[in-house]
C-alpha cells in the first residue's frame, strides 16, 4: 500500500546537510565562539561515527556522554545512533554516587567528556571497571594527564574517521537510540530508552506550528542542558528543520543568555524558571535588544505568573509554558491560547498561560480521581495519566517500572484539575496528596496559601495518618524571625479559612526552626511525615 | 522501551473533540450555509459510523463518495475509517465510463452520493452491479425518486445511528484507510490505497510551521475538491489541530471564493492554478477584504510567475507553491524561501518561488539523470525519484505497478533539475522528454520559447526516432490566423537560436491547423508522435 519508511535520526541530519548546508551552529566552547555548518556538522559527525565503530561499539551499546551544549555534543547526538549505539546523555549535576551508578547501571562502554568535567570521571573511576575507552572533547592540542585510560582526543579522532561514512538506512524504527536517567526522590535514578520513532515523532512534533514552531528561519538557542531528557528534543528538531542553533557552552550565566540573544538575534530558546528569573535580572540591570525572541519556552517546573507577566508585559516576550517529564521525550503539554480566548482580559490570560496547557496532537490523556475520570471543572483532583508515541513503557531493567507504567499508559504520579477547556494544571504530587474521608485535599495550594501570609517564611503541609478520617492536612510552619512567638496556630487558622472549603483546614499546625530539605532545596516531606506520622493518632485520641 | 500506539485516523477528530469541541466547520451545502461544531461533527461521525457498521460495512472494504467540500463529507472521512473501512473518494470530473471502472475496481460496497451527482451515478447504475447501497447527502427531508436502491437518507440514518459509537483503537497503523485514483495518460486510472500510518504523518506534516503550518488559529477553506487527493489532506489536518473549516459546497465560483474569504476572515486556503486565475479575475472586478489570508497554497500543477506575482505585489497575499501526486499523499515539495535568501531582489525571490521547491521533512529525493544523480546546478535534468512515508509503494491491483515503484522509490516520470539550493523546478514529463546522443531536451522548455514568439498561436515540441541520434525535437508549431502562409520555418528556428544550444534546435518544424488535446486541454504528444513517428527517419535519409 504505502511505503513504511523506518524513522531514523540519521535522516534528519541527513536532510540538513543537503537542504540546509549553508545554516549551522554557532558553538561556544571553552576557548571562544566557533561557527560550523551543518555540511561540516554532517562530515564531522560521520567522521566520529567511523571512529567510534573502529573503537569497536557494537549495535545496541550504550556510549556516555559527560558535556555541555556545544557543537560536539550535537554531532554525538547523530553519531552515536549513527552506529546503531545509544546516546546515554548523563546528568552531570547528580552526585558522583549517582552518575557512577548510571554508567554501571546503562553499561556505558565509552564517555564521551567535556574537560572540564574531567574531575567528575577521575574522581569515581574506580567506580565504573566496564567503561572500556574515554574521548576528551577539548579545545586543547594535548591531552591533559589522567588516570583515565586509554583517553583519545576528539579532534585527532576525527581526522582519523571517514567524512564520506554512510549511515545505517535499514533500521528497525523501535530500536533504541537514547537513553536518559530520571532522578528519583528516593533511590537511584530510574533510566529511559528513546527509540528512533519515538525521537522522530518528538522532533516532528517541535516543528508543529502550536508546539514550538521549530522553523528554518529560527535561531535557536536550547539552554535546558542537552544532558537535561536531550536538551528538551531542541538539537534533533533543530537540525532537521535547518533552524541556526546557538549552543552557549559550558557557563550560562544571565549575562551570558542575554549578550547571546543580543548577538546572534535568538528567535526561541528554552529552559527551567530558574534560568528565567535570572534572566529577567539581567534585563532590570542592562537593556538589551531582545526584540528577535518569538518564543522563550519553559517547563522543568511551574513557572510563576510573575514570572510569566514580566516576560509579556514588560518585555514584550512571548513565553510558552509546557510539561514533560524524562519518561516523556519531554514534550506532552503546552500552553497556548485558544483563538477565543486572544479577546480576554490580561489577567484571564495570564491565569491560563501559568497552567501548563493542554495535550499536544500525538498525546492522549485521562485524568484518573477517586471516582474515576474527573469532571472537567478545574476543581476535582486526579492522577494525570498519559499516553503517545514518545512515552516510555517501562523503565530499563528496574522494577520500579510496576506502578508507574500500568495498561498501556503512564502515571506521572501528578496530581492535576483539569477546566473546561482541556487545560491542566498541576496541583501537587500523588504521595504528597492528603486523602481525607475519601476526598482530595492539595498539600500545594495550602502551602501557597500559608506562605502568602505575611509572617510566615516557609510552609509545608502533610498528609498525617488519621484515625476517623483517613489522612489528615497538618501544616508545618516556620515564622519568620521577627514574628516568632508572636503569631498563634489560630491566627494562621484564621487566615486560611476564608480561602477553602472547612475540611481542607488544617487540624493542626507545628511551628518548627526550618524545613528539612533535599540537596537541591526541595521541602523532604518524607521526613517530616516520618516524624510527625503520630501526630493525629495522640491528639485525636485525647 | 517506548510505548507503541499505532497511528489511527479517528484518533485526531478524537482531538478535536476533546480539546476543541468549541471550534468547527462552516458548511456550504446546497441549500444554504450552516455551521457545526467539532463536538457535533463528532457526534454526527459517531453515528454514522454506527449506520454504517449496521448497513454491514466490514474490516477493509470500500465505502465510496461522490462529494463535494460539505461537513458531510468530512464525517465520511472520519466514519468510514472508523470502522476500519476504506474511504474512496470519487473523482466525479471523471468520465462516467472511468468512473464506473473505478467504483467496480475498487469493489465499492456502498456509495455516499451528494444530491446534484446523482444523475452522473444514476447514468451508470447497469455497469456498477457490485454496489450493495446508496446513501444521499441531502438537504432535503425526503428522498427523490431514484432507481438507485436501496437508497439511504444521510440525515435520517444519522438519527438511527450511535452517537456514543466507540472507534476501534487498536488498529494496524499500516491498514488500508483510503483510496483515490490517479487519472493515467492512457488507460484506466490507477488506484492508490492510504494508510492509517500516512494519512497521521501527512497531517502531521501540514502542521510543521514551514510546510503549511496549520494552526488552531487558523480558518482553513480547502478550494481543491475533497475527491482530489483528499483535499490534499487539509481536512484532516485541520480537523486535528482545531482549525476552523470553511467548506465552499457544490459550486465554488470565484465570487464565492472571494466572498467567504471577507466573509469567514479565512487565514489559509489551497487549490489548482486555474481557481486562482479565476480569484485574481475576481479581485480586478471588486475590492475585497483579504487581509485575513496568511497563505495561498498552490499545487497540481505549476503556477505562472506572473500569478504568484499578482498575488504577493498586487494584492499582499503570500503564496506557496507546492508539488505532489495522488501517489504522494500529495505534499512532498513546497517553496518556501530560506533565511538568507528573503533579502534576494523581488525578481530573484518571484524565480525561486516558481520553482516547486525542496522537499519537506520526511521526504527523501533522487534526481537520475542520464548519468545517474544529477548535479545540483540548476541545469541537468533527471527523473525526479521519491520515498517517504506518505507515498505509495504500488497501484491497487495493476500491473502498472512496475516501472513506477521501483527498489522503494516512487518514480515520479517528471524531470526535473535541481539548483544549489535543492530547490526542484520540473521541466518536462519523461515521456516527452527528448533523448538526444546521451543527452535531455526538454521539449517544455522549447514549447515555451516558440509559444513566447508573436506569431505563434501554439506549439507542442516531440520526440522523434532518428537514425544517427536515437531521437531529435520536431516542433509543431500553430501560426495565428493573421501570420498563415507568412512566417516561415527558418523564421521560428532563427527566433530560438539565440536561446539555446546548438543542438537543441529543433530540427525541423511542422505547421499544423491545431494541436490535438485531450478532453481536459492537455495537449496529445502521443497522437503527435504516432503521426509523425517516421519524420526524421525519411528526412535524415533523403
Amino acid at each position: 500500500m504505502m511505503m513504511n519508511v523506518p524513522f531514523r535520526v540519521t535522516s534528519m541530519l541527513e536532510h540538513a546537510e543537503r537542504y540546509f548546508a549553508k545554516k549551522g551552529v554557532t558553538s561556544r566552547t571553552m576557548s571562544g565562539i566557533r561557527n560550523f555548518t551543518y555540511r561540516e556538522i554532517g562530515e564531522r559527525t560521520r567522521r566520529l561515527s567511523s571512529a567510534l565503530k573502529r573503537l569497536g561499539v557494537q549495535k545496541g551499546e550504550r556510549v556516555g556522554t559527560l558535556a555541555w551544549n556545544h557543537h560536539r555534543h550535537l554531532e554525538a547526538y547523530f553519531a552515536i545512533p549513527g552506529v546503531e549505539a545509544v546516546l546515554h546523555t548523563i546528568n552531570i549535576r547528580l552526585s558522583p554516587q549517582h552518575v557512577a551508578f548510571i554508567i554501571n547501571h546503562a553499561d556505558d562502554q565509552i564517555l564521551l567528556i567535556d574537560q572540564d568535567i574531567l574531575p567528575l570521571v577521575e574522581h569515581i573511576k574506580d567506580q565504573i571497571p566496564n567503561v572500556k575507552a574515554y574521548i576528551l572533547m577539548t579545545d586543547e592540542d594535548q591531552l591533559p594527564q589522567s588516570p583515565l585510560q586509554p583517553m583519545y582526543h576528539y579532534e585527532k579522532l576525527l581526522e582519523t574517521g571517514d567524512p564520506d561514512f554512510e549511515f545505517p538506512q535499514n533500521v528497525d524504527e523501535n530500536d533504541p537510540v537514547g537513553m536518559c536517567f530520571s532522578s528519583a526522590t528516593t533511590g537511584n535514578p530510574k533510566g529511559v530508552t528513546y527509540t528512533h520513532r519515538s525521537t522522530v515523532l518528538h522532533s516532528m512534533l517541535l516543528g508543529l506550528a502550536d508546539c514550538g514552531a521549530v522553523s528554518e528561519s529560527d535561531v535557536c538557542m536550547p539552554v535546558v542542558p542537552m544532558f537535561h531528557v536531550n536538551a528538551w528534543g531542541l538539537p534533533y528538531a533543530a537540525t532537521w528543520f535547518g533552524s541556526k542553533q546557538v549552543m552557549p557552552g559550558p557557563q550560562f550565566t544571565p549575562k551570558l543568555l542575554a549578550e547571546l540573544i543580543e548577538m546572534e538575534k535568538v528567535t526561541v530558546t528554552a529552559g527551567v524558571p530558574t534560568i528565567w528569573m535570572g534572566l529577567l535580572r539581567e534585563f532590570e540591570q542592562k537593556n538589551y535588544e531582545t526584540s528577535s525572541l518569538r518564543a522563550v519556552l519553559c517547563g522543568g517546573s511551574a513557572a510563576p505568573k510573575g514570572m510569566i507577566r514580566a516576560f509579556q508585559e514588560k518585555h514584550n516576550i512571548p513565553f510558552m509554558h509546557a510539561y514533560g517529564m524524562t519518561e516523556t521525550s519531554p514534550l506532552v503539554i503546552s500552553t497556548r491560547l485558544k483563538s477565543y480566548q486572544i479577546d480576554l482580559d490580561d489577567e484571564a490570560k495570564l491565569d491560563i498561560k501559568a497552567k501548563q496547557g493542554y495535550v499536544v496532537p500525538g498525546v492522549e490523556m485521562r485524568v484518573l480521581g477517586a471516582n474515576g475520570d474527573v469532571k472537567w471543572d478545574g476543581n476535582e483532583m486526579g492522577e494525570l495519566l498519559l499516553r503517545s508515541n514518545w512515552i516510555a513503557d517501562e523503565y530499563y531493567n528496574d522494577d520500579r517500572t510496576e506502578g508507574t507504567f500500568v495498561d498501556g499508559w503512564l502515571h506521572t504520579g501528578d496530581v492535576v484539575t483539569v477546566d473546561e477547556e482541556g487545560f491542566v494544571k498541576i496541583v501537587d504530587r500523588t504521595k504528597d496528596l492528603i486523602k481525607s474521608g475519601g476526598e482530595w485535599i492539595s498539600s500545594v495550594d495550602l502551602e501557597n496559601a500559608i506562605m502568602a501570609h505575611q509572617d510566615v517564611f516557609e510552609a509545608s503541609v502533610i498528609a498525617i495518618p488519621h484515625p476517623e478520617w483517613q489522612e489528615r492536612p497538618l501544616a508545618c510552619v516556620v515564622l519568620k524571625e521577627e514574628a516568632k512567638d508572636k503569631v498563634t496556630k489560630e491566627e494562621i487558622l484564621d487566615y486560611l479559612k476564608p480561602q477553602f472549603v472547612k475540611w481542607w483546614i488544617p487540624d493542626d499546625i507545628v511551628f518548627l526552626d526550618e524545613i528539612p530539605k533535599t540537596s537541591v532545596g526541595k521541602f523532604l516531606k518524607r521526613t517530616l511525615r516520618d516524624q510527625l506520622k503520630d501526630h493525629y493518632m495522640t491528639t485525636a485520641k485525647s
